[in-house]
């Protein structure tokens, strides 16, 4: 791997500057503002007395996640759409899926927490974004209904963070990089984003070549790229756990 | 007029304390963060090189807004609504009317004013918040055309606010209020929104029986209220102009 | 003010001519058809043994509008929609506050009381014209309940009537008028619809400047025409009462 | 065939009262109110100067036709339905074939002729009011376009009206009847829609075994009472013809 | 009648090659793919446990149809629509239709038969095609149900079978064929579908003139070419009914 | 590893049977049914002489997907949607990036391949299916254009394939197995979807722990087990191109 200097200054395997603030707004059971550089996502966990009707009398919970973009999150406004897009659809699910899978669901009782994940400004990585402040917004929610004795035991189970690797092009070379920001992923030839549990074990991985196949040999070069990044959210995510 | 303290600790006549974040996000040609106490609105006016159909080759411009909440901007969580209720409706075509009353449109050239009012924490008030924070917002879009040389006279004429007004029964006496809270809104016997430009000049005037019917006399101190508080929140607004 | 001689003849402050046609539907518990001048509006008032969601088991009942247009109502024909416009929404919202103010709710069981107001001809005023005649098929739909001793007590208490008053600009002066038809509404620098009840207090002022703000003065000048005319309109609907 | 007399008293092969009201509003070009018995619709005929898109440049005209009912032109009231329904669009589809039928377009140049039936009370039979309401609405909208001199020649060729006829059982003997109403239509075996035009050919059938198949020797009956109704509608219809 | 010979060498009164292969797909209760020529369709009848809203507690079952196309099935591909065209739901009405009138419904007993009418390939016909094959589908189906001793007794009475019929223009006379395919179809003089059961009782009757009013002459003509045809159907449906 | 017999009598690495019929249907310049198993899809691929929008003016071409089931593809019968759910958003988006893939998009002109995928009946891997067929249909929509002289280099110029792999728990142990039908995919612990060419680069790998986390290990034996089943689905697809 040769010299590569980012736009923004970082080295292929740096993230951007992040942080969470949480208690962001006041009526939702967990509230975090998440940013990654320029991008920053509303992350609120709510908590609904009901499941979905396919779990109805199953004595478990559930969790599900809604994506979506203030129209001027981007730098062309976008439309209000009718009906959620494709994109965002996908999105969504991705994010439902990997909350739900460090959740105890039985220990939820019937009850649903809804995570929407509204976007107010988008550089690239969204959906990463969403998922590591999904994750402490849910984090939160979940406390709230300890402490209030609603459920007694945690049904959070492990921690998930997530986070976007791809391979672009640089003078005629193949670079891996880490946490790619618009403009980035817009050239890249490979959009990866990895999800992790606190000991490295996969929950989702997605690898999508855009411009170019890629080779196994590259997969694990992603692969460990990210691992030590995800170790570094989770570092801060543990942070915000109580004692 | 009797003495009663409000929940709060607030008079009878005093505005919650209220402030405008300018540049809260990085894109939209004018970005606010406004709030009236716990009310806070994300207020983006973003310009685009098209008008409506209805205008094109008119030789003027256009403003239109629209009004959404966060699914968790309230108590409870509403779901994301596939189309417009006919409550958002109502108030984005009123934030419309209010902000274009105080533009020359033809000194726009053939472009639109979008002001997306995205209400983040909803704590009465919206629409009124929308419209101060949406003026200022749209005032930065301009500011940011005039700076490109993009159109070289300045299209804003006025200033324009809106405050509500209301009267709530208190032991058995009816007590004018100004700026209701949720709580105060929701048990109101009459509700009005006030519109004004900086010569408390009339932009537009709503007001509704929502229990019991009120009377021109009623009416009348409604509007003084209403006059008073719409001068303070405009001396705040001239804050932001520039020389 | 000075002399004014309006496109069709009448004075500033007078109405066109109107009328109540009883019985117009054979189905309807009410049925009315109501014309102001050219415009006309078939009101229907239907009583349903159900309330809405929010209202179920509170052993009250409830009252709702709703406002469509034929296509051709107009001069030139507006397509169907498939789903309610905004201007529709903020009619049928007004016309049923309007018409619940009336009411004592209480008295009226769990029942539903929907008044839908078709306009067949539309030249200027429609809001207004639906809720004066939308006022009386509500009456006659309330008689029925009498009639059939499915409701004891009248829960009518108010009549309501609805006029527009507006501004408009003659040879530089301007000039308040009463009951606008379509070509002195589009040229209205200020329009204002005015709903109150046979007390003259007010059920609902809506004031907006279209083209040119407008002062206190102009507000309460407005606000007296308004009054005059509605009280020709009440005593009207009075010859409609049985003793 | 044996005595049989209707709830209304009619005989088997009576039609209802039947009328049309012209000019029944301001702005269409062609405006019938059309009544069989109780059955009422608004047909209102607009002309347009496109063509669907499927027509551009083919020098030649169109008509369609829509079909709504008022809410509470029926017993019970029915909601608006944000897409039109099935039946109402086999009905508007019908319409439209029919009144085609009858029209040279190629004389109408690139225009098109909207018909709007609009049902305000609903009593068995609306497809076929509208047809013959409709064609005369379209009448007219032709003679103001010959008379504006728009087109030179008249594109209407024929005149064609449309009525039911069904089959009853009574004290179990199978009965034929015309003009069902609503409470006939209910209860027919078979219900069987005949539109033809004044030289008693075919425009179009349509013939339905609701309860019971029906034989050839059944159809031709009546077809043979559907003919003789059929030329008192015409007759009708010619009585508004110019000379 | 002269000497006429069709585009792929049938004689006018012939039917194209057709069958039925049974359980075409593993899952439904009923599954048939119907061939007319190039016209093919997948009829798949599935019963549900559950009758409409309508039906509840009146101990009868239901059936009813739906009528797609895949994108492809024609020359020109058509987009999925987000909603049911006209002219689809007046074919599923008229399959729905046309299968009820064969069953006994209070032999079914609360349950519901859906027929789905999937083509595949077009060419003229599809909505007879769905009939025949459906019916078969529909046989199956309850087969089905008695074998598994859910119903016991057959509410199968009828066998219904449907047939094209229509007038094309060749060399200036007027020519009657059966069972058009498109390029015949689309240049029909008058087209016509019947549906009869197996003692060529009238099920359904539809009719159209297209271009040209057809007299009660060539009605009866087409009715007698219809007559044969469905005969030869109705004998092939009877080599698939359990003895 | 250790030995494990699969339900259908496979072993661990073994594909279901599986088989490409050409030519399915008559109109789509490529028409393929697919099966694995009992998984069947109808792969159409239909040319069109237009592009998206985006791409207008950019001679280049494209290529897009859709993905639908009929309703009784499967064992309970599905309601058909009158929008795409999000499952078949993201599976009509993960083919159309696949099949882009394998195409030099400006070899192709401004033409749009769109790959419609029905399913007729559905047992697990109906997307890889659909890719692997669908693969096949553009390759007969691309020789369709080669040989009519539309185009003059073929723009394929890889060949893709599809392939699931799984981790399910067997007495306690985790096995690892190919090709998962329905049963075995609704039981798996993890799911993952790998796309490669012909070289087994990769296109795209979408891994999902379903009930539990993965290790890197497990990680790679998958993609080994696809990699050996991929190379023998190629080789079939290999069959049916030209020389």
């Amino acid at each position: 791997m040769y010299m590569f200097i980012r736009n923004d200054g970082r080295n292929f395997d740096q993230l951007r500057p992040f942080a969470f603030a949480t208690n962001f707004t006041k009526f939702a059971e967990g509230s975090v503002l998440v940013n990654f550089g320029n991008t920053k996502v509303i992350c609120n966990a709510s908590v609904e007395n009901k499941v979905p009707d396919f779990l109805i009398g199953k004595n478990q919970g559930w969790l599900t996640a809604e994506y979506s973009m203030l129209p001027r999150a981007t730098q062309k406004r976008n439309e209000r759409k009718s009906k959620i897009d494709g994109r965002s659809q996908e999105i969504q699910r991705l994010i439902g899926r990997s909350l739900r899978s460090c959740l105890d669901l039985s220990l939820l009782g019937e009850r649903q927490i809804i995570v929407d994940c509204d976007v107010i400004q988008a550089d690239g990585g969204t959906r990463c974004a969403s998922i590591c402040g999904g994750w402490l917004a849910t984090y939160f929610a979940v406390q709230n209904l300890l402490e209030k004795n609603i459920i007694s035991q945690n049904p959070i189970k492990n921690i998930v963070a997530a986070i976007s690797v791809g391979i672009v092009e640089y003078e005629k070379n193949q670079q891996i990089l880490v946490d790619l920001d618009y403009s980035e992923d817009s050239n890249a030839l490979t959009d990866m984003n990895v999800i992790m549990n606190q000991n490295l074990e996969i929950v989702e991985i997605q690898g999508t070549a855009e411009h170019q196949f890629f080779s196994r040999q590259q997969l694990n070069q992603m692969l460990d790229l990210a691992e030590q990044s995800l170790l570094k959210i989770i570092e801060k995510q543990k942070e915000y756990i109580k004692n």
